[in-house]
């Protein structure tokens, strides 16, 4: 684990959460970016090395709206980079954790990404990623 | 905001979630520390520049317990480094937000910290924080 990438953020609604977000964290927002496979569409901000990723669904029943509706509006996961996302997931998966996707996936911002169950990290929902060289 | 400087992290038990947060970061935890006035139990851990800290109640109806009670072991809060936390809570104050404590109360880590009410960052419990210096 290199140190935190990013923070997703589950909102409602994006056009709304982007200026907010502009004004908490005092810079703007620098890019947006559909994950089909994912159901969302994200919008991203730097703060320090870390980014703030902000988290819309592209449908009425995706997966961050189904977090909104169980949670309300919130944190929904803390990503971790990683400089070998097969070694990191072999290693957790020998200490025990459980990995939702049992290959890495692409995500936003050129990433492969890897999430592992909250379940077995005291309910917190912990993506792994890796930015994708060459 | 100068980036991430911890994710707070709710625990029921600290004594299970030291040694679980040992495994999934790969690093030890380098210290715990009481806060008596918010009545939790704190334990660190560093990931690249930013840290996690685990938060678990002193008392059986602390702040934490009654989180936990409401929506189960989780994110509590983010918190971001300032430079000067009296000049970020006015631009913030200034900009619309709500701050729960109107003067930075001291934290742990050796930080001045003040709290940003979630109903006014779409659902997000906001820390400030500032080393205190000298």
């Amino acid at each position: 684990m290199k140190g935190i990438e990013h923070i997703g953020i589950a909102v409602k609604n994006l056009e709304i959460a982007i200026p907010l977000y502009e004004k908490l964290l005092n810079t703007g927002c620098y890019k947006t970016e559909e994950v089909v496979s994912e159901q969302v569409r994200t919008a991203f901000f730097q703060t320090g090395p870390s980014k703030v990723e902000l988290l819309g669904s592209l449908t009425k029943d995706g997966v961050i709206n189904r977090f909104i509706e169980k949670n309300g509006e919130g944190i929904h996961h803390i990503a971790f980079e990683v400089d070998d996302i097969y070694a990191e997931m072999e290693r957790l998966k020998n200490e025990g954790f459980t990995l939702i996707n049992p290959e890495p996936k692409r995500g936003a911002d050129n990433k492969l990404i890897c999430f592992v169950h909250p379940k077995t990290t005291g309910g917190v929902l912990v993506e792994l990623c890796q930015e994708i060289r060459g």
